[in-house]
């Protein structure tokens, strides 16, 4: 047992290590950026344009059946890693079924988008890699890179060209890793660029044909993150990779999340057979992590089953989108086109963000507001969902509330 | 939509980019260290002692009921950040029982155990910190550190007076960050130390006294990875900073997985309600990650409700793993004396560790088999886990097993 005899007589300290917290709540709330948990209820009555549930599927029937039969069948855990006890034949099924509807050889399955991010990245690079991302990728790529051993250049947002430069340094010597070592002479000098398909907080597509060119230009692999592409992008929701012909394709490597259109939990990782045997034994996060809990792994399989049996709910949610932006443009505000289902309106203010998402809350209306250090550009907005099973009634009250409410320009 | 047209046309690369992929499995076959996913059936007939479910409950009725009933009623998913839409009145009801349960001032919920520990060590540390981490700490704390902008020292495993001496310096500026900045003469100079309270692979405690003493003497934080102690340290479960007298003070930290003894998923960082709010704040990991599915957060719920009213459970299954090593010791194998519910046996390579599991499997029992990396020093075993409700029987018939096909030594 632990030696508790001296711990417990230990004199508490004199002072807090934690007294700079104060400090940094000071400064936060003084910016206008202090944030709070906001617990809601079952039956919250406030309609829902800030969760990422596009295709209303995390409340459906079948959706939440399959998550609790698979519960009570293969337990609330995992029990262990996936190399462990933690891969059910449930995940095996997962894995093949997403592989199949994605168009890639074949699929991992991690416990969060967050954990497939962070192997992806660091598995398929090491010190003598260049890491090309661009400057508005979602945090978890952003921290695979910094926990990858690889020299990581931002690029740039939207920009193949400035991908392209990038490359180019590492044949002609200029890149090099952090211990100063040079690309240039290196026969295995590999290089890895790594984009959202999808941005998470305008919504906007990755500029896919031109980041493709620019890789095969210089024998680079491509990293796409579709969290928020797959189930809305493509061809009945198959995903931004699919929809651009790269799916399958050598060099392409694709990471999802199950949270958001398969209204689980969970990420995989998606691309060739060698690279998903290579994760199976090199990423840190697959191995050291428990397996994603039966009930989200039946959840997302009985949602990708849906969404192959309907279709046309990855179109209808694209089409509420753009009517949101039609709509709320219409009424004079700041709002960016979607490429997917976000749509996403810019505030003057932290604080003016902030008081305008409560004021739609007290109209009904659960709005995203996305204020530093969660915006690329440090500009604040509201950011809204597009739900396939949003009425055309519920998409034009919702803008009447957002235009009411919105601050003076 | 996407501009498809000239992606689709995109020639495929000449040579795939991850042609070094198929090197690095070669190395891994020569060395015996391939690993393979092994999907199990729900109605495995094997006796499990390789999963983490140390009280019995990832298949309880009353679990795994709780766990279904949380995803008929909240759905499959959080559909948000725990920030956005992902904080249901649930994960509240759990962080109040948790913190009540370990005697933590504050809890906060993550979507694993690896989340909790990156989140807890990146925002509690900053360039100018020293970081103090054990030589055998998990994957997830050490991934923590690469990811902090902190200096890091690794120290010798279960070693205080090398905290101490790390800590020193500190004070006397031979502690630098990365960027070559000294410590010394910075008021704000801080430190935390780092290191699971149960070592994950081989199952010993942590010396909680002497690294606190070690702390307080220089004014440092405690950071403590409780994975393995919450559920089975402890009076009732509490785990080992309750154990150790530490739980509520103003200088420790703890972070829990709810994937082991609760029996589903998720992690948990306990501490003072000022760190818990920074948490919030800053920690990146949980600012930018789906909430923990609600079937996940109900069973765990249900399962520390259980362990409240059953405390017995973690004295039995304590009491289990002694009778393992005793047993185990009797046939002469090479096995550590358990201070939790982990029970390691070395073998003699990794490849005979291998075939010894496989042995195993083959009489009836699932063991978990760690090879390099997995391993803190590089030495291969088998990992036994006890449970509270294994028989004494199976404990017996578990021990012949594995001493009757235990490699020669
Ligand atoms: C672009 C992007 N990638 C990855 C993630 C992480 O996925 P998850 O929340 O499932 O861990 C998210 C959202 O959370 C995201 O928006
Ligand atoms: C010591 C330790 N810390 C953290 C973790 C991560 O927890 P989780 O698997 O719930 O993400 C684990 C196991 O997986 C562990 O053994």
């Amino acid at each position: 047992m632990l030696p508790v005899d001296t711990a417990a007589q230990q004199q508490e300290p004199a002072e807090s290590p934690f007294g700079w917290l104060a400090d940094a709540d000071r400064v936060r709330r003084a910016a206008g950026l202090r944030r709070e948990l906001r617990p809601r209820a079952a039956d919250s009555p406030l309609l829902d344009l800030a969760g990422n549930d596009y295709l209303g599927l995390t409340r459906h029937p079948e959706v939440v059946r399959a998550g609790a039969d698979a519960c009570l069948r293969w337990g609330a855990g995992a029990t262990g890693s996936r190399l462990v006890t933690g891969t059910t034949a449930l995940h095996a099924e997962l894995e093949a079924e997403l592989a199949a509807f994605t168009g890639f050889e074949a699929a991992l399955v991690f416990a969060s988008g967050y954990a497939a991010n962070l192997a992806a990245i660091t598995a398929l690079t090491g010190p003598g890699t260049l890491l090309v991302s661009d400057a508005a990728n979602h945090a978890s790529l952003i921290d695979g890179c910094r926990l990858s051993k690889a020299t990581t250049e931002v690029v740039r947002h939207a920009d193949p060209d400035a991908v392209r430069k990038a490359l180019q340094g590492l044949h002609d010597g200029t890149a090099r890793d952090a211990d100063g070592h040079q690309g240039h002479g290196d026969p295995d000098a590999r290089a890895l660029v790594v984009s959202d398909a999808v941005f998470s907080v305008d919504g906007d597509a990755a500029p896919l044909a031109g980041l493709v060119a620019a890789c095969r230009a210089h024998g680079a692999a491509l990293l796409l993150d579709d969290a928020h592409g797959l189930g809305v992008m493509g061809e009945g929701g198959r995903g931004s990779a699919n929809a651009a012909g790269l799916a399958g394709a050598p060099d392409v490597v694709c990471t999802v999340t199950l949270s958001k259109s398969f209204g689980a939990q969970g990420g995989a990782v998606l691309g060739p057979a060698v690279v998903i045997e290579h994760l199976v034994n090199a990423a840190r996060s697959f191995i050291f992590d428990t397996g994603l809990a039966p009930a989200a792994a039946g959840a997302a399989l009985a949602a990708l089953r849906l969404l192959r049996r309907e279709p046309d709910r990855a179109g209808r949610a694209r089409q509420v989108a753009r009517d949101f932006h039609r709509l709320l443009a219409e009424r004079g505000l700041d709002v960016t086109a979607p490429d997917a289902c976000v749509v996403s309106v810019r505030a003057p203010t932290p604080g003016s963000a902030l008081a305008w998402a409560a004021r739609c809350r007290d109209e009904g209306l659960a709005v995203g507001c996305f204020r530093p250090p969660s915006v690329p550009d440090g500009v604040s907005r509201l950011r809204l969902t597009a739900r396939c099973d949003l009425t055309g009634r519920q998409v034009r009250r919702a803008v009447d509330v957002i235009a009411a409410t919105a601050p003076p320009r």
